[in-house]
């Protein structure tokens, strides 16, 4: 396997879980900061390109896992590997953000769902959708239905 | 941070890296299946009702990072954040799949591109994408308009 290391942090206001919004119709939309280290600031070269990105991060303030739990969006329990749940076996995180603008080192988003300081382990393109009309959202998709 | 552990591995036809479909017009179209280890099998439940999965996983036939380095769809050189390359800070690969069914710890999907026994380090559900009209690709759109 391999030793995870920081190669930035996020800069967001939320300073506390139960800050974040979650669950069913959860709005993201405070432009936030990407901040990466400067040691890895070459690794940012043309990524000003892509209106998307694919960020994956640690879940650095949980421990532990549940194999089973209720996410905030509904009152049933679904398998650890359905859902968005922080206490996973490996925890890490995996946010899709915007793109506005890089400044140097640091990419400004739209999107953040993270903590303040939470450390980020890599950034990937957003390179492609699923049509709309081929993704079928399981549990979720349900629980959104009998909440209508 | 935290020590990564397998939750499964890739069961695929690529023995060699070579083998795998890369860069523009890549086609991974091949039947294969992710084996998620019986003490983790639990985490899988009510994942059928999803059609894609994220898959998160190891580069573990990959050593060191590049910051910059030129992808197979491409000639120019671009920054390890702003492509998919193997040589990367933190050695994870993520890719999409389409399950197409779940056989007790045995995920049957569709568009694998990792090698044979690759460690799985996470699954989530895919659960919204960014409208094509949206979607900007950088460079990868720029090569891909140099080939016509």
């Amino acid at each position: 396997m391999f030793t995870p290391r920081p190669i930035g942090f996020v800069s967001s206001p939320y300073t506390d879980k139960a800050a974040i919004p979650k669950g069913l119709g959860a709005r993201h939309e405070a432009e936030d900061v990407l901040k990466i280290l400067p040691e890895f600031e070459v690794g940012l070269t043309n990524i000003e390109g892509f209106s998307h990105l694919m960020v994956l991060w640690v879940f650095d303030r949980s421990g532990g896992f549940d194999l089973i739990g209720k996410p905030p969006a509904d009152d049933r329990p679904h398998g650890v590997f359905a859902t968005r749940s922080p206490r996973r076996p490996n925890p890490i995180g995996l946010t899709v953000v915007e793109l506005l603008r890089r400044e140097g080192e640091s990419l400004h988003v739209l999107g953040v769902d993270m903590l303040d300081g939470t450390p980020i382990l890599d950034i990937k393109p957003y390179l492609s959708s699923i049509p709309l009309e081929k993704l079928r959202r399981g549990w979720l998709a349900e629980a959104e239905a009998r909440n209508e």
